[in-house]
């Protein structure tokens, strides 16, 4: 029985560690944080493809400057950081109880349908790496005219945690 | 006292079955699932304007080649078929302790400023069936360039259900 | 050690009162309300910038008809007016465990990309009234082609509360 940290070390995921130097500081202030924990459900703050010096891999607008496969790619590395803003939230992903839902931004042209074919690539990375059940999730993607710095995807996750030890 | 389910049953409302075939079966593999239950949260996924074979029965966009009307119909197709998510979430209307938040997408041209026009028609319908208090709901309504399949309306809705019994 | 509801008294911020007359009235019959509680976890209904009759303050395409400043203006009052939805749903600002999420939806040209400019000054407010801790959140920024009734900008926000007494 292997677990979502076995699985992601043997998939060769490079997950970004967002402890240090700590998520948000790049913003400005402190108005903004990664994640919030009610009860077991965690909320995380939206998820961007870029790297871990916070500078974008994929702007640009999907079925104008970017192709689908692009596109995926953006999407994969975003659900690449969302596991890095889960080991933050709940110290390692073995302590996902399970996904619940992923609303998926893709910054594309009003005639570009193949929305989901995008968000695909992030919910089997998720899949790959937390198994059936806890690995699949609610999920919606929606084409937008413009996102925050131009990236050409951002992820709006919810899961619930393990209880705590002791709770 | 009427209870929801039997609301539903007086207003004719033909709630499709996601237990059989199961939901999310075509969008192939086993990445998406229709529900996630958190304590008494329960989040589900995005639903849309379809039968239950998951043909499309609302494709365009309002404003251009779909009139409010015909958006009216989508959105209240959709409320719908949330009510047959809801089922299969938590087995019966009657489980339904209060609808929580429906953020409505609507596919529309970038002047339309009618969107709560359509959205009402699926809110309207919730009301109908789950009656005053636990039927309301609190809502936004998005108009956006793109969705899933070209569909019209989406809808991501989350609710409150009622203790599991002995918990 | 001041709280929440000193701080906004400080900074002058007048707080709209959505008890009298109670807020969703005017968007006709009784399909919507403001928030929903589940447990410790309040999820609020789109919040918009609007005066408390309803008036819209900032219609318009930030971009094209309306500046980053006029849509800061836009976001701050919008944020204002979460503070009220937040006393209609705890009774009190210093009833706030901690802000989870902000989901900014921003009416704005495709090829706008300071969106994240238009958010901060809600978020900004948020950390001056709540404190840093409880007044930071998760956040995302929307662009879409068109929001309800025309506005600029719209807030879709949850956060934790405190416990209910005896509970």
């Amino acid at each position: 029985m292997t677990t979502p940290e076995q699985r992601a070390r043997s998939l060769g995921i490079a997950i970004p560690d967002y402890a240090d130097p700590p998520y948000g500081g790049r913003y400005g202030a402190d108005t903004l944080k990664a994640f919030h924990r009610i009860g077991d459900l965690v909320e995380l703050s939206g998820i961007t493809p870029e790297d871990r010096a916070g500078e974008r891999t994929h702007p640009g607008v999907v079925g104008d400057d970017l192709t689908v496969e692009q596109a995926r790619e953006a999407a994969r590395l975003t659900a690449v950081n969302a596991l890095g803003m889960i080991r933050l939230a709940v110290g390692s992903l073995d302590n996902v109880a399970g996904l619940s839902r992923a609303l998926c931004f893709v910054r594309s042209t009003p005639d570009f349908d193949r929305l989901h074919e995008v968000s695909n690539a992030a919910t089997e990375l998720f899949l790959d790496v937390f198994g059936p059940g806890s690995g699949a999730v609610g999920r919606a993607s929606i084409g937008v005219a413009s996102l925050s710095r131009s990236n050409c995807f951002e992820l709006w996750l919810s899961f619930e945690a393990r209880p705590l030890s002791g709770a």
